[in-house]
């Protein structure tokens, strides 16, 4: 789908030709904006729903930049084959170490070597589960690299070489990466300087201060004998500011005790 | 970019015409295939990433199917508005009860009652995070119906009088339901019976039995002075298994003391 090894999103995008000496190219300086480099079998899979409503905004205007890295150009033979058997036996298919190897050297061309200021994240159910302040900080670093999985896995090897940090989406497994990849991407990209119209909407939802959010009304004031809620409607600020608290603790309390637990420790209050 | 309110894709799929009348019709009755109908304000971002690799050719091959509600559609005036103010002040928009009720009704027609048999879920932070056991049960339904949210979120009557569940991708926040809604139905899909190549790929997986994959590895036999675990090219597949068993272990324990707890709770074991 893609006719390079890499392709770019985005107003400051550029196109690279199918030429080989392209693999050694140095990506185009994209200087300012907040980088995203994926390295995926499926780059015609981006930027998907990336493209669309806010981030999709944020790309056409230059808030943030998207280079796929296709890695079946570095496969090898006819076939350019990226895989092969698992070691030891079993069901699927490994991607290989030397392989994936030359795509992330590909992907790291003039990226900062501190991996504070440019993560580089193989999306994986065994990795550390992402969360809101993992999207906090990869929004506050240069960009991020992401490697999206396929198969079975991939070499453990490779992952070793380049101390890359495992991240997953979640407790479930995924056909690969590519979904992870725009789900945290999206969850980052919200959080960069512009994207949100609205800077308060960021502070307020859910996870910002370790609660889940109260619940939301709007008009009209009665739907099928169900009334909003009287204090919304009082126009008293302090009384809507404490109901809404509330909710969110008895919200958090009854939902999710692992968050509730964590709140109370930060607030040095002790459970009920 | 859709013409109607609902939008099929898959091999069974038909197209509505934009004719008024269709919102009153029943969508078609596609007997057998597992379903996915989404609620969505970007029904153009359906299939995404589901339209690629495994997922994608399970849905051209009739093993499920997925169709979109546009929420637009059921909006109010010239503009088709289906969002007011938060009732109590605040930042962002809040989807209308009135609204998003006719798009569930729409959704709803032809689907059981019984929520077992077919769960009717809101993607929200708010949720019960998905995890494995959730794709489990959902495969094993009849079909899902999917809730998309965006902006600050959706009026709380709509959701009690459906009594419709929230589920929550992570605790991170998205700009939209619709990244949430793909990645849960790539975790279902790919469990359904015919979708994986290898019925064992499943069986041998993260999560299966509650513990993080062993690490994988593939020729060549040495990269960079790192050679394959002996054990695992020994041909000894019972030493094999017990390696894999011990790095399981030993992987979940380090990384995700949480599941290690739950594991070593289901055998019957204390921890160490």
């Amino acid at each position: 789908m893609t006719d390079g090894p890499s392709k770019s999103h985005g107003r400051l995008s550029v196109s690279l030709s199918r030429q080989p000496s392209d693999l050694m190219a140095k990506p185009p300086a994209l200087k300012g904006a907040w980088a995203a480099r994926i390295i995926t079998l499926f780059p015609e899979a981006f930027p998907g729903v990336l493209g669309a409503s806010l981030t999709g905004r944020a790309l056409k205007d230059g808030l943030w930049q998207l280079d796929t890295i296709d890695l079946r150009t570095f496969g090898e033979g006819r076939h350019r084959q990226v895989d092969d058997t698992p070691a030891g036996g079993g069901a699927g298919m490994v991607l290989r170490a030397d392989i994936v190897d030359q795509a992330l050297r590909q992907a790291q061309r003039g990226a900062p070597e501190d991996r504070t200021a440019w993560p580089v994240v193989y999306l994986s159910p065994r990795g550390t589960p992402f969360t809101q302040a993992t999207a906090r900080a990869w929004a506050g670093a240069q960009g991020v690299t992401l490697l999206c999985g396929r198969f079975e896995g991939i070499d453990q090897r490779v992952l070793d070489e380049h101390a890359i940090q495992e991240i997953s989406l979640g407790d479930f497994v995924l056909t690969g990466g590519e979904i992870a990849a725009q789900a945290m991407l999206d969850a980052t990209v919200r959080l960069l300087p512009g994207v949100l119209g609205n800077d308060a909407s960021a502070d307020e939802e859910s996870f910002s201060d370790g609660l889940l959010e109260a619940p939301h009304y709007t008009r009209p004031a009665t739907w099928r004998g169900r009334d909003i809620p009287e204090v919304l409607t009082s126009g008293h600020h302090g009384r809507i500011a404490a109901w809404r608290q509330d909710q969110a603790e008895a919200l958090t309390a009854a939902r999710r005790p692992d968050l509730w637990a964590a709140y109370l420790a930060k607030k040095g209050r002790s459970p009920a």
